[in-house]
């Protein structure tokens, strides 16, 4: 359906938030016409969020993860255990990490996988970074939590090859069959890798 | 999921982002971090956009829609049947009749339909508006073009009573079958009013 606005203005708003991922023109105009029947004050502060957030918004000098000061929260945070590293693709991982509260130590946020079908090669990540945390002495662990794909795989070998010199130990995420999962729908090298890596059952999982 | 947010800044844009109908926190915050990776000036543009809307849209002095000018495109068109007049809810309603290209008379936005259940009474609604421009005398036609629902029902009897002594042709557009529409899965009453108004079928629908 090819739609003509009543108004130029309307068309730039609805043209602006169609190109955010997952918003066709429909649900912008949608979403354009809900704040237009909303207060001037709420237009103002939800254009301003996010304006403040790109102008104002820093990355950890250490981790490289969103943060409000130079050392996130997590890094400047002492009780956190500084011998351990868990390295994600981005900031989201690190949130969902956190909301698993099963991880004590510190992150290393790469900025996204090698991916040559994206043109994203290792001097576009973190990595150079990492390797240096490492080099400082102080870690004993780096966990690679990268997403089981390809790209990750990769990645978790390039990595690997770069660290494996400074005597760190290298760990990746248990692979296996996700909890609640029935065995019938689970796919075939998930279930045959989970059936290699089995764990001594003591009475509870 | 309680996640924690590592930056206050990104906290509020996410918040802000997902008071957006139909946009949950995950969605919300999926598209806070696209903004972010993007340019600045992609992201001032962005919120602009909105802010610039809303401060500087107009509506029609005749029929209320949204506008640059004080008087709209479609008012202002000389091309236009002035004579006919097609109430419509709100805005998008304009756009979706326009976009049949159907209709060549001039429009006139209510801004919502009657719904005591959500506190809107005909007060609210442009329907004195109406009452004035059908009285003038150079009206021939008010077609009612609300949702076929209760409420637009109710609005459409309101609006019946306060022109019917006018002497203006009151029209609603036709119910029946959706075109492409397979009766079996067509409800009964849309299928009762589309035997009782059958047309004359005449070689082509």
């Amino acid at each position: 359906m090819n739609q003509q606005y009543p108004s130029v203005l309307l068309e730039k708003a609805v043209g602006e938030f169609s190109k955010l991922p997952g918003i066709g023109r429909k649900t912008a105009l949608r979403l354009v016409l809900h704040l237009l029947r909303q207060e001037s004050g709420t237009v103002e502060a939800f254009g301003n969020s996010i304006m403040t957030l790109k102008r104002e918004v820093k990355y950890c000098r250490v981790c490289h993860n969103i943060s409000d000061t130079d050392t996130c929260q997590i890094c400047a945070n002492p009780a956190r255990d500084a011998t351990t590293i868990c390295v994600v693709e981005n900031i989201r991982d690190v949130m969902v990490v956190e909301a698993t509260q099963q991880f004590r130590g510190l992150y290393h946020v790469l900025g996204g996988i090698i991916s040559p079908m994206d043109g994203i090669g290792p001097g576009d990540l973190q990595i150079e970074s990492l390797v240096q945390r490492v080099a400082k002495g102080d870690i004993k662990e780096v966990i690679l939590a990268l997403s089981t794909t390809m790209e990750g795989d990769t990645t978790n070998f390039y990595i690997y090859r770069k660290l494996e010199k400074l005597g760190v130990k290298l760990t990746v995420l248990a692979r296996g069959v996700s909890i609640g999962d029935e065995l019938e729908y689970t796919d075939e090298v998930t279930l045959g890798r989970s059936i290699v890596n089995r764990t001594l059952f003591t009475g509870t999982v």
